[in-house]
């Protein structure tokens, strides 16, 4: 791949300022860049690597432009530029619009033009797969399970049956949706745990990304939704029952409960847990690693766990976070001496 | 799927007081429920929910039966009714008892009657599937593995070799038994790591359901084993040489390290951490995302970690968390005083 | 499997103290082993073990060799010497050097001498396997991925377009690499996120093993780096654009974000969370499910979170960590009036 800046510019509606020939074949960030790459400037607190930037031209806003002696194109947005610039670049395999002969695919399946059906890929009875689809080599679709126009699934993707994926997702390989969510009731009688039928589903809105490795299980008396626009990273587990509205980001590793319900325009953080039964409204932030074991009821930044120490130093802390409770009936009795 | 509230009467011997002619079509939680469907009352804390309840019946506790001018069915432990009525109205496609012409199946491979093999399955010399064993597409079966009776495992699996599956499993796409544990030992000589080969296997009883993307690693110097009647959800780890006792649930994301012993009747929370060599007795619950790194002895209930709270306030704590062992002594220091 | 204990003596250079001729068929761990086991005496704690153990032999340090009745193999290095023997126990089927007929194979791939290819394989074009490899059933190899010499990858793994992984890899089942890094840019004039294509690659040394599950992440603006000799357990994240050194060990269940650099001879433990855009120097410890939010610029070992606690006393104490900011204003007050 091989774009002038001038043909960049004029793409991506940016002004130029360096030469319109100059050829570019790839981008790259500010330490790597080499000659014929593109790089950014997303932030001014690396605007001192400019100095020793290699790169043949450079993407930044108009307020930095002055630091900078390389070519470079002015964007408002730089984070919105690389999006768009980044897709002019990419290596990834378009779908070829084909079905593979060793693709077992029911007869009492649908699927509309230009679908792409991989090797081995398997497509159960009811199936209905819309315009554009593509699903990778070795996925198995269960039975009744529609999938939105132009959505991809990565190779060995596992959709049971009577999922509804709407437009568009993107889901990567590994990924499993609709397996039975965890449900059991424990009868006495038998001193055994007795598995409730997962009846409901998946609904997983437009727009979705899902990472490797992430499971959405179905519902057990309702279906487990994903709202419009959410992203999920790899390794992320949904709970039967759980819903999260649009627009969410769900890093990896995250694990949520059953029957949880999280807002819209959420960000959560890698290995996130949040249990089941409660409600997190729209727009909150969890970082890294935090539990949430309640409702949250107003948006804002929300952490819990402690700091990373040296480790000697953290035995002597955790002593005392197990005596937290004596701290606090010792101050009180220092304190009842000052107020006599 | 259609029944009377009369034939779900008889089926399950409750009582019912209403129409024995009504049709129930489906099952649906007591808020989403609608004409057609039969809703649960599990928790007396939901009662005034049957207020706004447009379920066509209820199922509930006889001490409840009051509260609800729908008709019921009045059970003494709704959530095993609950369980037990799902099954009825399961949409869940059932193995059809044929094996695909696509599997590839080792003509040292034996079968018994009833076996569903999904299409491109491959089964590799020595395994032996028992009576009712369904393998879903695209699953891999190691050399020599046994399956127990109607075992069921979902698309996408894969079974290593020399691993042993009781009767009855559900195995969910994605999970990964017998992979190698984690066995490495540094060879200063050369300044790396050395693998052990992890010849030990799995073992896994009756009963048994494991979820989506959940992985059990062979042992090194003893196998892996999985209690009858445990449930481990999705994404849980196993490792090698770990030891799970009977009828105990273990939620998602939970990682168990190696040569780790876990009771019976345990109940152990989603994310949680269990680190190697230690063991917890029967009975013992773990809330999620715990640590638990030294054997638990007695039954009872587990924590650690700490509350979320808005990230000023968070930060402020952990800075007092790093000064725990300075405040205790600091308290000292003041107590001293009025011992004087 | 069956080795006199002379041949076993021979072919690792270690003393016999007993009877050459005696056979055997097995490793096993002091307390199970039984006829015909080879035990291994690692550490000393364990030396009361060696009075009821039912083995035919032990393998222990010179300095314990007193201690034991039963016939023993002098090590200077017991653990060294096991990953060495279990080596010659190893049920483990090897590759057999044949391509599947079922395998789909691009005329645009290409592979040395003596590759295995499994059933229901997917290699695209552009793909080059190096002699030796072995891909498993029902893999997925992307366009223009280099697999180097006697690599292995186990059943239904998949890796992505342009990765690019050494020699003598073990990957194992379930595991994805390559898949997009999460990357997305909120676009306030829509309300939405927009996906940053992720459009470098993975590249992983010589000699890295690669637990079932695990998920490396293809970066956007540089490639994620997995360096020679380094080990990830199962369920391990590794983030888009992080860089991991050589010879580093990583548990099972730990995320690691993007953008991050981890050093050489690393030992990371379970269910550890490593947040974005950090560096962590050589000869690191993390025990388990720390999270690391901050660089780590020396070497030694590091923690965080709190110890497990009986459930009521833990409530105690996160009411306490809440606190803490208040407990460390009232100290102060207090000790103002000791100052006057």
């Amino acid at each position: 791949m091989k774009l002038s800046l001038g043909e960049i510019a004029e793409k991506l509606e940016l002004e130029l300022r360096g030469d319109a020939a100059t050829e570019i074949t790839g981008l790259a960030n500010l330490l790597d860049a080499g000659p014929g790459e593109l790089a950014f400037l997303f932030n001014p607190v690396y605007i001192k690597q400019l100095d020793r930037c290699h790169a043949e031209a450079i993407v930044l806003r108009e307020a930095h432009a002055h630091a900078c002696d390389l070519p470079v194109l002015i964007s408002s947005q730089p984070r919105l530029t690389w999006a768009r610039l980044a897709r002019l670049f990419d290596p990834a395999p378009l779908p070829g619009g084909q079905v593979h002969p060793t693709a077992i695919i029911s007869e009492a399946a649908t699927y509309g033009n230009n679908v792409t059906i991989g090797a081995h890929a398997v497509i159960e009875p009811g199936v209905r797969l819309d315009a554009g689809v593509a699903v990778g080599p070795g996925c198995f679709v269960g039975e009744r399970t529609t999938i939105g126009e132009n959505s991809q699934l990565a190779a060995n993707v596992s959709i049971y049956h009577d999922v509804i994926i709407g437009n568009n997702a993107i889901i990567h390989s590994g990924a499993v949706i609709g397996a039975d969510g965890f449900g059991f009731e424990f009868d006495a009688d038998v001193s055994q745990l007795v598995k409730i039928p997962q009846i409901y589903s998946v609904v997983i809105g437009n727009d979705v990304e899902i990472g490797a490795g992430t499971t959405i299980d179905r519902g057990a008396l309702n279906d487990t939704r994903v709202g419009d626009g959410t992203k999920l990273d790899n390794q992320v587990q949904v709970g039967h029952g759980t819903t999260i509205g649009a627009n969410t980001a769900i890093s990896g590793c995250t694990a949520i409960a059953g029957s949880t319900k999280i807002g819209a325009y959420c960000m959560i953080g890698g290995a996130v847990g949040i249990v089941d039964n409660i409600e997190i409204v729209d727009g909150v932030e969890i970082t890294a690693m935090s539990l949430v074991s309640q409702s949250i009821k107003q948006k804002g930044r929300y952490s819990s766990g402690t700091g990373l120490m040296p480790g000697l130093a953290w035995k002597r802390s955790i002593v005392g976070f197990a005596r937290l409770d004596e701290i606090l009936k010792r101050l009180r009795n220092i304190e009842r001496h000052f107020r006599k």
